[in-house]
This record gives structure tokens, C-alpha cells and sequence, in this order.
């Protein structure tokens, strides 16, 4: 079995940009996307794989959404760069039942919330900080802006936000450094990490964006996505920042949904707030034009949560946290650190108490550990060094919603009391449990594994 | 009655960009989008407007496409970045039945062509060659993407591709100058004159772009809407320079979609081709992920072109036909220049010859021209200063299919042996007709004119 290419091609930063103004002389795919594909070639040729580094959130359609889809046809003509009345009216809607009331003329509709993010990225001026790890777009997407990323490690408790500590620091050397940064991105819940910052993480984080000048944009596509909300409550940078805080979401994770291409930004009130608005209004003109006419009606339709939406978002929540919590005991059992997950579909594993063991068996980091995991395992996962983290740490992102299966898998996890005593999901968490503990050459653990519970 | 913004806000050029790497400090939206929001803004304010400024084909949905969007719900995972095979098989049989065999690996699926114009802006190396007049989307977007945009005349045949010696000089003149030409957008048949050009012109343009190292970037979005095809014969720059040609397509202007967003860009083969295609994939998997999984099931409809869709495409192009030679024949009554329009919906008119009679009226340029057509006699158009032509000239586009009407007249259009003679066209043509003629102070042409035929 070859290795597959689990090192990026050396990515574009500014500083090697063409004086020119020439376009990024190489540019990598989204390493998520590029290992998706590849999964789906050597499937294709008979491997069985554990697919663990695609975002996905593989939950079966929802009928009333499908019904939207097919009487949104008649929208056929181009509309409103930022979306029809409707859907906005609707998206802004969903916002005010989350305690953030909001002016339809405030929200933007694009195909995706990637679309937005660049488009911000492109628009609000100087350099952007991310957290580190995060999401594998948010760099690319920066240096396609001509901007400098500087990551900021996140705290040992949650991802998605920089350490305030950590983020000072940062903000200081940069701006010693030449760099002018105005931005900063945060993931909440976070995306690798699978965890919620809690709400006096981000109203200290709110702080230091609101003394240093910079904007926020809040990733928060995982919102619906918190497992426990009385135990991990969700504080929106918009309601500690609200001048400076644009929100984007869409439906790809909490309805499955990532396939049709539905995004939304949120915009802060006022004469600001406007202008960032109209400023990502123009680049949509020149980039995309407005979101496809039916999907504005899928937007409609699902950002107004109808029973069965509310219903939908409950039992995936519940799927997703049951999940990702068995891959969680199964990094700490074969020795890991891991952050207990309360959002989205992530673990994000530390192999780093087994590195002399690792070491011993020619790993030494998070390359070199994915691709272990694939080559002897069949186990794919994206490595913390294609998330902006330290690449000599033994860190990686597995998405555990991938293990629900096909569409019919999908809706037995769906329905089931306890997903974990499904065979189909057990089965697979046993397969994970081996090839985390085959690393460092290891039996799993016989106890409380999913392998008991097949 | 107040004047609407006709002139657009300063364009952001990569001179003027921020040395920090900073985002463009303003951005003006497309003001094709934003004129048309502006009108549907004043018709919604129950003003009566005869809007010409938005390229929208207006034509009735076919029943297949909306069959295809419905079974196509089942697309909710992301797929491949490219498109799926089905999709991009469907298009490259498109590309073959035009005598360009193509390879389905040669194929990008996006939403709209628009995207994919910027990924190729992004990710091909140089500054940017562009007609003057063009469409108002290329030299924002090169902006965007940090090239400089090298605008050079069109022809007095024809437009969509620079006339060649000027071509040649403004070469050596951007080289002087510092800038370094590598890129050059052609559009078949052309957005905005509504001309093709001939093949000799392609030859002659096709040689300079070998003879300087430019890749060709062909948008070639309307070439299924070229009036007489025996008249006007079309020829790809693809059969001339394969190797340094790419195509960008879509269905938003044959088939009247442009609100569901579908583009497809077709590469050149071999290894500089599969590069630009890798690179174009890569910009895409950080942009917009892939197009929307539904709409790639009614790509691989529409571009398979089925019976009914054949006959739509020629009923479409009679219609678009017709009436562009219509609102021709009113310009050249009028007393202004005109090229005879032989592809999309578009003239291009020229108030030249009635320079000093417009001066007389305060009408100066093309911006004051727009002006004076909007507020005196409530017709919308494009000034030619919006398309990168002079400003000082007195040229504007005008999109003639915006003189179909609603739903239920577009069919009955369409059916229509004589479009000319159903009331709801010519009671616009005459209101275009005395609109143009009111310009210099006169009457309506009676003889010849549409006004006659109600």
C-alpha cells in the first residue's frame, strides 16, 4: 500500500506572492476536500477505509427541505445580490429567537458560508488573526486576500479562540513585525476541536478585540450543533461585540445539507455595519452573484425551524455528541490527551504522552502519525499540521459523524436510543479503538470499548 | 425625479491597494446588480421603467430543468470539488457536439461561470487582457485578484476580442510600462455589443496570443444564442489555439437560469492544461466548496440537450434575434451608430454622430447620456464608461431581452411567429424608440418603427 499525500504542496503566503500582482503561483486544495476524493478513489478500487477527515455532517434529507427545493424552481431570475426579502426575513428571524434581533437588510445569503468568509476576508482591511489549530480554509482564503495570518495557539480546555494571554502577545510581536492586524476569526463551537469557548473566554476575547481595534468574524455554523447547551452555554461574540461582530452560519452541518450550498452572514447594526455589508455585497456581485434562487427557499423554509427543523436538530445533536464522545474515550484510552468534546462532530486528539513510543516506531509528527494511521490502520484523519498547528505535535481532527454510515445507517442512528449499540457504528468505533492503540503497538483496551457493545 | 448613482463609486486598482496586504478600501457593487436592484427598488415605488441594463435572458422555465433540480435533492454531500462525473460527462458531450472532443477530467462544474472567472483571475499567473468595451465583471475581478487590467478597442465590426494591432501595440506599451500580460478574456459572441466575431478575427487575435505567450480565457457563455449560425459562423479560439485555451460556459443566458447559478469552464489537454485545472480546483475547494449538488443533476440534463432543450435553444435565439434587430433598427433611426447585432441580447449604440445636438442638451458622456434616458423618458441602460469603453464616448448597452415581459408573455414571445407585433413588445419598442429620439429633441421615426405595428 502506497502513501498517500498527506503533506500539502507548500502553500502561497503574501510574502512570495508575484510583485506583479500575478495570482498565487501554487495554491493547494483544501487538504479536507483533496483527502475526501482520495478516500473516494481508493474505495472505489476496493479499500476499506475509516474515512475520519471530511466535515460532513451525513445526516438523511429532511423532506420539508426537499419539498422547498422543488417549489423554489420557479426562481429562475437573479435577484437581490444579498438574497430575496423572504429569506432574509427568515434568517434574521433565526437569529432573534437566539436572543440577537436583527434587521433582515442585515444578513447576506450565499452559496455557503465559505463564499462570505472570503468575501469578508477580501473587503475588511489588514492582516487576520485565527486561532491555531483551525478550520483549513480560513489561511488559504487569507493569503488569496492578500492578508497575513497570524495563528494564535488556543487554550488546553477549547479550541476556536485564541488564549487571551497567547492573543496579546501575538498582537504585540505582529504588529512589531510590520503586520496590521484588524481581523480575527473565531469557530464556535470550534472546527477541529469539537468544543464550545465558554462565555467568559469570549467576553475576554471581545475585550482585547474591542481595546486593539479589531473585527470579529464569527464562524458559528456549529451553533445548533452544541451537545449539552445547559452545561456548555453558548455566548455569541455579537452579544458582547456587537458593533464588531459579523456572524456567519448556513445549513451544511446541523441539517446535513453541506452538498446544496446554503450560507448566511450576520452584520453588525449601524452605519459600520452597513458599510461591511456593502462591502461584501459588492465582492458577491463580482464573485457569485446571489445564492441559487431555490436554495433561497430551501433557506426560507429551514431558517424559519418548523417543528420538524427544531425536531432534526435535536436528535443529530444528540447523534452527533454520542458519537463524538466514544471517540473521545477511545483517544484517552489508548493514552492520549483529548478535549472532552461538547460541539459539532470533532475530537481533535494529542498524542503527545506517547511520543517516545511513537518515536521508537518512526513517528514524530502529526504527517507522519496521519499517515500511520492510514497505512496501517486504514484509519484517515487530517493532521494537526494542515490546521495551522504545530506540525512536530502529535495532534490530529477526526470527524466522527463519519462513522454513521449510508443513508439508511443514517436514519437508524438517527432513531436509535443508544447509536452506539447500532452494529454499524460499533463496529467501526472498534476498528478506530485498534488503530489508535495498534500505534504504539498496543492491544485496544477490552473494557468499556465499543467492541463490548457489539 | 432625483438622478440615480449611474456613475459607479471609484474602483478599487491594484495601485491603490493597501502595501500591507489589506483588502480593497472600496469596492463599488456590480453596477449591472446594482442598477437592477435600483430599478426594482423605483418599480416597487410605482415608478414605470423600461429596464435595459441587466443581461437577464427572461425566458420561461423548462419543465425538464425543474425535474431534474427536484430528483437531484438526494445531492446533499459535497461530492468532488470538480463536479460530479455524471455532470461533466453531460458537458463534455456538449463540447465534443461543437467539434471539440473533451475529456471529462478537462471539465470544472461552478456556481455560474462568474466564480470560475475569478478562479482563473486568482490562480493564472500575470496581468489581464481585456476588450474595451467588456463586460463590467473582468476588470473588478482582476482587481480583486491583484492584476492590473490592460483594456484594449474593439473593432468597429465587432466586439468581445481587441482589434489586433491595437493589441499589438498596447502590448509593447504594457511591457514598457512595467506590466506583464499573460492572461487575455475573449467573449463569443459578445457581452455587451451583442456582435460575434468572425473567424478570421479569432485567427489573427489567436496568433498575437500565441506569438506573446497569453493563455485565452473564452467566455463563451452566450454561443448557443448566435442569430444565424450560416450567416455568422462560430469559431472557439479552442480550435485555434487548443493548447492555451480555456472555455467558460453556463446555462444562465441559453436557457434563461441565471438565478439557479451553473457555469462549467472546459481546459486545454495535456500538462499545462491539467495545471490551470488543478489550480482553478484548488481556488474552488477555498471559495465555494463545489456547485450545488442538485444543480449539478440539471447540468447533467441541460448539457446532455435533449430534444426539448434543442428547441428551446433555437426558439430562444429566434426570439433574442428578433427583438435585438429591432431596438437596432431604432438606434440607426435615431440617428446614432450601430453594429448589427448577431449573437446574445445586447446593442451597443453609439450617439456620437449626434454629439454636438447632445452637448446642446447638457448630455456630455456616456454617464450624462444614461442619465438623461433614465430621467427624462424612464428607460435604463448601461453607459459605456460602466464597460471600461471612453467615458467621453456616448455608447451604452442596452439588454434587449428585458423586453419579453413576464412569464406569460415570454411564452407567448416565444411562440410568437412575429414577436415584433405582440402588443407588450412593441408598445416597449416604441417607448425605447421615443425615448432615443426625444434624446435630441425630435419625434419618433413614424415610418419603419414599432410604433406602427401596434
Amino acid at each position: 500500500m502506497t502513501s498517500p499525500p498527506l503533506s500539502p504542496r507548500p502553500r502561497v503566503t503574501p510574502h512570495e506572492r508575484d510583485p506583479h500582482g500575478a495570482g498565487p503561483a501554487e495554491l493547494a486544495p483544501s487538504p479536507n476536500l483533496a483527502l475526501d476524493q482520495l478516500v473516494r478513489e481508493r474505495r472505489a478500487a476496493g479499500e476499506s477505509l475509516v474515512h475520519l477527515a471530511f466535515g460532513e455532517a451525513r445526516l438523511p434529507l429532511l423532506p420539508g427541505a426537499a419539498d422547498a427545493l422543488a417549489a423554489g424552481a420557479r426562481r429562475t431570475a437573479y435577484g437581490p445580490v444579498a438574497g430575496r426579502e423572504h429569506a432574509r426575513e427568515a434568517v434574521a428571524g433565526y437569529f432573534a429567537r437566539r436572543g440577537l434581533p436583527t434587521d433582515a437588510d442585515r444578513i447576506v445569503l450565499a452559496p455557503g458560508s465559505k463564499p462570505l468568509l472570503m468575501a469578508l476576508q477580501l473587503t475588511l482591511p489588514g492582516d487576520v488573526v485565527l486561532p491555531a489549530p483551525a478550520w483549513n480554509t480560513y489561511a488559504p482564503q487569507a493569503a488569496l486576500a492578500g492578508k497575513r495570518a497570524v495563528g494564535v495557539p488556543v487554550p488546553a480546555s477549547c479550541g476556536g479562540v485564541p488564549d487571551p494571554a497567547a492573543l496579546r502577545t501575538a498582537l504585540r510581536r505582529a504588529r512589531a513585525d510590520g503586520l496590521r492586524p484588524r481581523l480575527m476569526v473565531l469557530t464556535l463551537p470550534d472546527n477541529p476541536t469539537g468544543t464550545l469557548a465558554p462565555p467568559e473566554l469570549v467576553r475576554d476575547v471581545c475585550d482585547i478585540a474591542r481595546s486593539e481595534d479589531l473585527v470579529i468574524v464569527s464562524d458559528e455554523i456549529y451553533r445548533d450543533v452544541v451537545h449539552d447547551s445547559a452545561a456548555t452555554p453558548f455566548l455569541s461574540p455579537a452579544d458582547v461585540a456587537p458593533d464588531r461582530t459579523v456572524i456567519t452560519t448556513g445549513l451544511s452541518k446541523s441539517l446535513g445539507l453541506g452538498g446544496w450550498r446554503i450560507g448566511a452572514a450576520r452584520f453588525p447594526p449601524g452605519e459600520s455595519g452597513r458599510r461591511m455589508r456593502d462591502g461584501v455585497v459588492a465582492a458577491a456581485s463580482e464573485l457569485w452573484s446571489a445564492l441559487s434562487g431555490p436554495m433561497q427557499d430551501v433557506a426560507a423554509y429551514a431558517f424559519a425551524e418548523p417543528p420538524e427543523v427544531v425536531e432534526r436538530l435535536r436528535d443529530a445533536t444528540r447523534l452527533h455528541g454520542a458519537v463524538a464522545r466514544a471517540v473521545h474515550r477511545i483517544a484517552l484510552d489508548s493514552g492520549a490527551l483529548c478535549r472532552p468534546p461538547t460541539g459539532a462532530f470533532y475530537v481533535y486528539p494529542d498524542f503527545g504522552p506517547l511520543r517516545r513510543e511513537l518515536a521508537d516506531r518512526g513517528v514524530t509528527d502529526s504527517a507522519s502519525l496521519a499517515r500511520r494511521l492510514l497505512d496501517e490502520s486504514g484509519v484517515v484523519v487530517l493532521g494537526g499540521h494542515l490546521l495551522g498547528d504545530d506540525p512536530r505535535a502529535l495532534r490530529f481532527k477526526a470527524a466522527t459523524s463519519l462513522l454513521y454510515g449510508d443513508d439508511k445507517e443514517q436514519r437508524e442512528a438517527l432513531a436509535a436510543e443508544d447509536p452506539l449499540r447500532l452494529p454499524h457504528i460499533a463496529g467501526r468505533l472498534a476498528r478506530v479503538a485498534t488503530a489508535f492503540a495498534r500505534l504504539t503497538g498496543r492491544q485496544a483496551p477490552a473494557h468499556d470499548s465499543p467492541e463490548t457493545a457489539r
